[in-house]
């Protein structure tokens, strides 16, 4: 039998924390029972949950902490006031030790990964990390990446990011060879920014193993999912997954409109409830947070706002980047790319 | 009486060319009787719209020529292939000549946007051309800037597309002082690429009259509409715009899915009909196209799949801005701000 699988919980982060932490853990465990929790937060706060879920008390080591970074601090603050002594820091700080695999938190995104950075540095051979999102397509889910960890970057951060979205979707989507576009504003080679277009040439001339490189992508491809991942550099990654989330919640709110406006329509609306309520879940903000890529050491950021369910999601897809070892690899495939250079481009005289 | 306005029409743009293009002339001379159309298109295929129509037949001048730029062809390419000879190039000659006050095409944009740049130049002042989008937002409407014209831009590009967004809204909000925000990653001063945070000091600092600067703005404040204006260079414009109407397309799938489901869902559907098409028409991609700013002339591009409401819509809107002279106002504009830099400076110091 495999080794268990050690996460640790930033027990104090997010909008509802225990509240939803706990519920979620034993979520989580009852559907992966070899995960082993430490729980980073107020150990007499945590105590009742325990004492309700023997179960999970087993499973569960609980290692105390009252200081909680919080949702309005700024990155800066946050690392001079929670550094080694906060749930979030320590939560981190056990994956850096090898106390845990997998680190999860639902607090402030700019700390998190402020703290990560800091504890566990970037991995060899990568300059800069980045958080990928799971975006939901129409054919199911895609992952986006950076969406807001590192603003700018050149041809080689595109690159890195490119392979790393494709070890991440080699673990979720259970696939060999994901295929990866790069988000631009046409599909023709000749336009876009320069970076862009490098990363472009670069890509398909590397030919690299356990991708497939599909060129340039709009942004109406991302919800339709024409590739499993999609790269871009963080200030427009940012600005795309907001845009989206914030025209779904204008369209839910049409939605409020069109349906309150007229007796025949709010007769339709209570026939149509159960339609509306799956398309209104379809329509949520992703709940899983994101995967943050390029640190060594596997962080996972669940939504501020999660709930039990999709907090447990986050912790299950932890999980999986651990046991299916996404840092592996992402280290064999940036490998791979790094060697592929050179024989790509006499590869590309050839021809 | 003020002298009418001289509207140039491509009439060969766009999906459905005169189709479209001369019902819409047609709607748009009702609402505004005082446009006098030049058409450039087939005269023998434009006669028989003018037959039928004598009122639109008094007002129209048909300038013949059977040259179409194509909806696939590359800027270059139009611009090799159809200068001089072509509907869309001698609509936008109409106005460099003066013969025309502005010109509208629903054609291929990338090749409008060449043509117009090649015949009309960018102003005294302005580098860089920009296309503006009208963006249906929760409180009606806002004006998004750059989405597509130019990519990248230093904070002084910044600047002068927040003074051309304002002058437009001035017009189409019929306001004294538009609100203008900064698309950015955060709302914090520190947050953004430098360019994005130097563009913020220059608009908080020169206090331009016209415009209320309300600092950085986010993705999903778009949808909102919390300004009038939003400021962003075009790579990040055009995706973000394209995110939001993959969005939208894609929300728009899971409703026929959500909606197609049950026998109770297709009963309730039955009755939230009407309420479901007032949603999907709010869920529309926007319907005007977008007014090419910076250029010594007014330029206006429809929707390349408008139907004729639309492209009336997108006429009407050339037609307000010359009406309200938007030019003048930019220049204007523009003029106080490069005045407003110096003083800026000085009141920095004294603050």
């Amino acid at each position: 039998m495999a080794t268990d699988i050690r996460i640790a919980l930033d027990a104090m982060g997010g909008d509802n924390g225990l509240a939803v932490v706990m519920p979620a853990a034993s979520i989580a465990l009852e559907r992966r029972p070899d995960i082993r929790f430490l729980l980073y937060g107020d150990r007499k706060a945590i105590a009742p949950y325990l004492a309700a879920d023997p179960r999970l008390a087993a499973r569960a080591e609980v290692f105390h902490t009252d200081v909680a970074v919080k949702m309005t601090d700024k990155p800066s603050q946050a690392l001079r006031a929670g550094r080694r002594v906060s749930s979030m820091w320590q939560a981190i700080e056990a994956v850096k030790t090898g106390k845990a695999d997998c680190a999860i938190s639902a607090g402030n995104t700019g700390a998190l990964m402020a703290m990560a950075k800091f504890c566990l540095h970037t991995m060899a051979a990568i300059d800069r990390p980045a958080i990928a999102a799971l975006w939901p397509t129409v054919r199911g889910e895609s992952i986006v990446l950076d969406v807001g960890a590192t603003i700018g970057g050149d041809e080689q951060h595109l690159v890195d990011l490119a392979v790393m979205g494709a070890a991440m979707a080699r673990i979720v989507f259970d696939i060999d060879s994901p295929t990866v576009g790069l988000l631009n504003v046409g599909t023709e080679e000749i336009k876009g920014v320069e970076e862009v277009k490098a990363a472009g040439r670069l890509l398909r001339e590397a030919r690299l193993p356990n991708m497939t490189y599909r060129g340039f992508v709009e942004g109406d491809d991302l919800g339709q999912g024409v590739v499993d991942v999609f790269v871009t550099e963080g200030f427009t990654g940012n600005i795309a997954l907001k845009t989206a989330e914030g025209t779904a919640r204008q369209l839910g709110q049409y939605m409020r409109d069109a349906f309150g406006h007229s007796l025949m329509s709010r007769i339709g609306f209570l026939f149509a409830r159960k339609a509306i309520a799956a398309l209104r879940e379809r329509m949520a903000p992703r709940a899983h947070g994101g995967v943050f890529l390029g640190l060594d050491g596997v962080v996972i950021k669940a939504h501020g706002g999660a709930d039990a369910e999709s907090y447990a999601g986050a912790v299950e897809l932890g999980y999986d980047m651990v046991r299916q070892e996404l840092l592996a690899k992402i280290r064999e495939m940036i490998a791979h790319a790094s060697d592929g250079r050179p024989a790509a481009a006499s590869q590309a005289i050839d021809t």
